[in-house]
């Protein structure tokens, strides 16, 4: 058997994207936050569907769905697949859910084709990546990994100040640290808990939600590295003053500065080329009013490259660039840190395996680093983790007009299903 | 008799200008906006002190409150002095009041020394100019010299749907065609239909709002112009984006536009020089989410100058600059002038004799521009005006901290005074 052999149901997948589609708060796209009950229906509609199907069924205790094939080597760890089931508010189809409806397609497939593997096999539908409804992102593959102990449901609330662990109650779920195998629960009272040990490799099929892929006509995006993050809240104070009677001269303007600012970082990113990309997203001006000079700007920064090294120097150096804009105007700054991820690599050895299987099966791709975060960063520390990209139409996502082809989207399900079986049922 | 024996009563303006302050609804500083419970105990206060220190009084048809003491010569026209009732929001109790409380205790003084004037005077409390309760401003002398004809009443509400006629109406006013005089209602049918046409001449006392006076070390402003004002609204389209899939090469970043649309407005106001002044008070970016690139910014643009020439020529250059940047940027812009107010140069002869007067008082002065807008704009084409402009602490106005101590505002007083004496007691 060889790649250019495996004949992936893509009508089946398209089938269950279609029927996850449906499970979404009322409005424009797909709405399922965590832990609401369209989530809620979502994911035990999977369970029923995996089920049926013949995989073993299971959720942990923050509602992770795992559909399992056993292998015919117990001991051997298990190659994991999928991706996250939650969107953002009035999001597209695909973001998330198609990762989950390729992995359960592509296992049922070999399953069917080629019989039982030998090493286990998972396909997984995370419960939350987005960071949507409450203050944190990853929640589900963030406790398969440890990077979270479920202490933080009782901490972290919701606009409406409902907690996770109530949210999580709700729905009948709950993390305990028995929840956890007994390594595991050790880390538990030690501060680091994972949820599973047991994962030997982690493969995520995504959409690229960038239009790199479409620009460069290159059907599928072999994932080198997702990019380390920071975030900053930057505050620059001046003088509130009457924007008639201020000559230019006597003016110390928050938001003349952190026009400089903005202009000053769109020129270094510029420079600095890619994979760094810096963002302002959200600016305001205090007081707001047309007549008057702002003497407080708030703003945020968001910075990402695939290198540590690389991330920490553009900070730095924007952040000194900013004092010294802020020095020469008279006005001061303040910069806060509010998010810092590392960079997670992925697996070299797979990535050589995919850029394989991807000519044999004649497709056009490329490597790339994803600019996005991803369940995939948080297995990368862990084991060995591959994250494969279909083209997303003029790169929009966390949209309703998120669009991928149906001949791109089983593009991207022939190569997931061809590694799978290489990573299940040869003999290694 | 000559200016240096003018003493005004300073401590009977100061009383006054207490009294006034002390209609207000609660918060911080004063606020007093149009034709609400406030205003209309402050307003019939006015009225019951005018009175009571002999003065005719009577109100027009909008509000405003006019105290006066008849002329000996009925044919000549009125010399009317005063200012504005209403505050801003939480402002302070200087901006208008004083040059009420100034007008009424200068009117009594000459009185009370100098007996019957030549020519009529008159103290006024303007019902409003600071626009900050309904969507325009200058109501007050607007409807006096005809930039009104009342029509506005029916169509203009405030931020909870109540139209000023509603408002009006609730405080026993309104104005109809047969309050205006014979020929000012033949004007209301063709369109422009002044109060009053019997007014010779209109001085007005005001603090500066600004911080020129105090960085000069000077005790009189005496205003040789009032700005022309140009607003505009202007929109930035690009694409909105995801912050970390969206290579810098690939964006049309609306907010990166608008940064550089504003550091290019500020390096053009530096270079054209006093009194020109150009500013952003209001942004906002969309969606105004900080991982999303703004794909649309929304912002305000305030420009002012004394001349009226140079403004046009400033704005037109200036957004001339914006096009070419949004087209640079594959941007597109809108700009929509929302304001547009001539240059209003104040009577030379009028501040000639003020010069005069000033020196002989002793006093510090310079000529300068108001950059603010003021109700001595509304006269200026239609009888010889001048505004007499006394130091603002750190320039701060419309706010709780707005001050000018009691030895400036006693001799703006003092100013006033001998110039309301010349003008109503001398022969001419």
């Amino acid at each position: 058997m060889s790649a250019p052999a495996i004949k992936a149901p893509a009508r089946q997948m398209m089938e269950l994207l279609e029927e996850l589609a449906a499970f979404s708060a009322p409005g424009p796209g797909v709405s399922r936050l965590l832990y609401t009950p369209e989530w809620l229906q979502g994911q035990r509609f999977l369970q029923e569907r995996m089920a049926a199907l013949g995989m073993e069924v299971r959720t942990d205790g923050v509602g992770n769905v795992y559909g399992r094939f056993a292998g015919s080597q117990p001991a051997a760890k298990v190659i994991l697949t999928g991706s996250h089931i939650d969107t953002v508010l009035n999001g597209g189809k695909y973001d998330g859910a198609y990762g989950i409806a390729a992995a359960v397609t592509a296992l049922h497939y070999l399953r069917q084709n080629f019989g039982q593997p030998l090493r286990t096999v998972e396909a997984v539908a995370f419960c939350e990546e987005e960071g949507s409804r409450f203050p944190l992102a990853y929640w589900g593959s963030g406790n398969v990994t440890g990077l979270y102990d479920g202490s933080e449901a009782q901490r972290c609330a919701d606009s409406a100040g409902v907690t996770i662990a109530s949210a999580m109650e709700g729905c009948g779920l709950g993390r305990r640290p028995e929840d956890c195998g007994t390594a595991a629960a050790a880390g538990y009272a030690a501060g680091r808990a994972p949820l599973r040990e047991d994962i030997g490799t982690f493969v995520e099929l995504h959409i690229e939600q960038g239009i790199v892929l479409e620009q460069a006509g290159l059907e599928i995006g072999i994932v080198e590295a997702i990019v380390g993050q920071r975030r900053y809240s930057v505050k620059v104070a001046g003088s509130t003053n009457h924007a008639g009677t201020t000559p230019m001269g006597l003016r110390r303007d928050a938001l003349a500065g952190a026009a400089e600012m903005l202009l000053a970082m769109e020129q270094a990113a510029i420079a600095a080329g890619n994979p760094l990309v810096a963002t302002c997203g959200k600016l305001e001006a205090v007081p707001g009013t047309p007549n008057v000079i702002p003497g407080e700007v708030q703003f945020t920064l968001d910075v990402r490259h695939s290198e540590a090294d690389a991330l920490e120097h553009f900070c730095s150096m924007l952040l000194a660039a900013f004092e010294e804009i802020a020095w020469k105007r008279g006005l001061t700054l303040q910069a806060t840190a509010t998010l810092a991820t590392a960079p997670a690599p992925m697996d070299t050895g797979l990535n050589q395996q995919l850029q394989h299987i991807a000519r044999q099966q004649g497709r056009s791709f490329r490597s790339m680093v994803s600019g996005a975060g991803h369940d995939a960063q948080l297995f990368a520390p862990v084991c060995p983790t591959a994250m494969i990209f279909v083209p997303s139409r003029a790169g929009i996502s966390h949209a309703p007009e998120e669009y991928s082809s149906p001949d791109e989207l089983a593009a991207g399900l022939n190569l997931l299903t061809a590694v799978l079986y290489e990573l299940a049922y040869k003999e290694s």
